[in-house]
């Protein structure tokens, strides 16, 4: 007997169907012997008609009230789905972010759990109870209601099962689990077995979407094992843990990519010891965010320094450095979009060397122009043409021995 | 410088429009130099529409499930309230009803308030911000959430002006006050300026349906006047407080009516000693309310005893009385359908004898047969038949001075 915490997104929990799917669910856990702390998001399109109606009301949306506002998504979905549990015979009791012992700092629309008091829900969990605790909300010391951020519903999740010391975390999602590539972009893309915390990280940032990172940062911290799974399908999904099994022979676990890249890159900057903080902190200030960067020093010449942002943020930080250019001496500053991202990730790597070449060298056989590099222990990226990006996945996933035998089919 | 509750119903929170009408309101009482403390209702349709949602989940609706789902509507209401006044420049900050120190008994869907910590909501009058506050809700000691049931909100309002002190708790409606009789059928009835609690509560049970008796009698415990107005229009409403002004040579302050009807008389009841309890006892045990209860004494023969249920009752009563017929004796048990009750109300009854004799007369004089008296210190009541009611109403207003020079208009 374990005891397990299920978090239901919005679009497992999206009409009074679904919500019933979802009991019938929690029910089979309980039925094989487990005890079962439920987490849930908000039913379907509930947040975005309360966004819609705050909107119509304010102009400038203050963020303590849209914290109250917002947290009644969770709380009706709390309701509903311990009153279907109830109906199937299954002894169930509902509970707010608050109610839970969830609290968060003082900081509204994007609250970090500082601690959880999980008594309330063992005792019932102890009696024999389903809890059902409402994602993405908690309070503060003072008892003001605050909200976690976007993803938050999967952080509570993760948080509870570290505070309650559960067996397991399960995410229900839409898809089936972790791929190893876009099954949108790869038809046969792999459904990965076991994963590591790091490795899902660099999958989750890289535009995976399927656990938010903070969730995952949050089961690493704690050693919370997370599996994500199907909410329409009963199969095994990807187990999230510490030490992943590694398939035989993978030494690459997933690929990755990024459509909103864009890159800038200033040309013939001096070497004065100020400038590239300058730059940085420059962009930083903005709320620009900056991922690969890349600083080539050409004696007496002064350096070239190229960067990316998403295509969002490129006319920004254009000005913001046009505006610099003199200050900086920079020669000259070009900007460039319509590229992309791909990225191969795994934790093989670190004791496989030449993957990297392996990477560059298919890229290359295939025709395509590498414009930036980037390696970290589990991942190298580089920065293609857009318009190579689905190319590049696929003979990435081929030459990574990634291929399923099987199409994947994800489930809705 | 006033504190001023007000409170506003689901009518007139029904669209973000209508909110923001609302926060207007409140802004007035604001700009003339008062401090306001804001309870709402859920908006419009919502309760009912989450009750929908309930229906399709569950067919027992647990009550304190159904307590978590339905305060999200007043949870929203005041989230959407406290920004519209921000918008407008009005610093506010909403609450839950445990948030602003509501604590209830723990029943879930009528419980009533056992405390109120209101040092919260103090701190933020105190501090120049209108508070805005979530009707018909509260916690229990562990921290449940219930709600007071229905009319709860008017309850919210008056036990808050209670605990802050207030010097005045309004209740916003769609009517601009209490009238002296329906005016959708007497048109020139005459909205009445000052009125007592009892009378109020006499008024409010008889069907005024402007506040909810409960409401009433918490203000006439705790002494806080209440001026029920029109959330449409900015015109003078009716005031409820202890000792009312009476109006010059008015003796009948309103005159109320109720369609929901029925009669059951038994007869020939043996006069033995426990029959009466056996059958009032009967009929509570299944919450079957009864109002007017005449017996008369026949010697020998027996009594025969009459009372009035309301009509949804009416084959329940004659099912649970028929079972009882032989023990207790009866010789016949009859009922009757289709009849009203009007009744002539007034605090300036007790010392003016004879208001009963002129109110029979006036019905008899108009051709009406009294099936039933009651009456009470400040009210007396006739049965009659349904068919008689609009006449009855018409001519009784009439006859104790009751029509207004001008025509009562109902804003919307």
């Amino acid at each position: 007997m374990a005891l397990i915490v299920q978090k239901f997104g919005g679009s497992s929990l999206a009409s009074p169907e679904h919500i019933k799917r979802v009991a019938r669910r929690v029910a089979d856990t309980v039925e094989a012997g487990h005890s079962a702390a439920v987490v849930v998001s908000a039913m379907g399109d509930t947040t975005d008609n309360l966004i819609d109606l705050a909107l119509k009301v304010s102009s400038t949306r203050p963020s303590r009230e849209m914290d109250i506002l917002l947290t009644t998504g969770e709380q009706i979905s709390i309701a509903l789905l311990s009153m279907a549990l109830q109906e199937i015979g299954i002894d169930s009791v509902s509970f707010t972010g608050g109610q839970a012992g969830i609290v968060t700092e003082a900081v509204h629309g994007k609250a970090r759990i500082t601690a959880i008091d999980a008594s309330r829900l063992k005792k019932q969990l102890d009696a024999g109870k389903v809890t059902v605790v409402a994602g993405f909300q908690g309070v503060t010391e003072e008892g003001d209601i605050t909200t976690l951020g976007r993803g938050g519903s999967d952080t509570t999740a993760v948080a509870l099962a570290a505070a309650l010391q559960a067996d397991l975390c399960e995410i229900y999602t839409d898809v089936e689990g972790v791929y190893s590539t876009d099954p949108r972009i790869v038809p046969n893309a792999r459904k990965i077995q076991e994963i590591s915390y790091d490795e899902m990280l660099e999958l989750a940032n890289l535009g995976a979407a399927v656990l938010h990172p903070r969730a995952v940062e949050y089961a690493k911290q704690y050693g919370v094992p997370l599996m994500v799974r199907s909410s329409f399908k009963p199969v095994p999904g990807t187990l999230v843990k510490e030490e992943a099994v590694m398939e035989k022979g993978l030494i690459v676990s997933g690929i990755a990519y990024d459509l909103n890249v864009a890159k800038v890159a200033l040309v013939g900057v001096p070497n004065r010891k100020d400038n590239l903080q300058l730059i940085f902190r420059t962009l930083a200030e903005e709320n620009i965010n900056v991922d690969i960067i890349v600083q080539s020093i050409v004696q007496n010449e002064g350096s070239d320094i190229s960067f990316t942002v998403s295509k969002d943020d490129l006319s920004h930080a254009m000005d913001l450095l046009t505006a610099l250019q003199s200050r900086l001496g920079a020669q000259e500053i070009v900007s460039e979009e319509d590229l992309a991202k791909v990225s191969i990730v795994g934790a093989g790597m670190i004791s496989n060397p030449g993957v990297a070449a392996q990477m560059f060298q298919v890229l290359s056989e295939n025709g395509m122009l590498i414009k930036m590099v980037s390696t970290s222990e589990i991942k190298v990226s580089c920065v293609i043409d857009a318009n190579d990006v689905q190319k590049a996945v696929g003979v990435l996933h081929t030459s990574f021995g990634l291929d399923a035998v099987e199409t994947a089919t994800v489930a809705r």
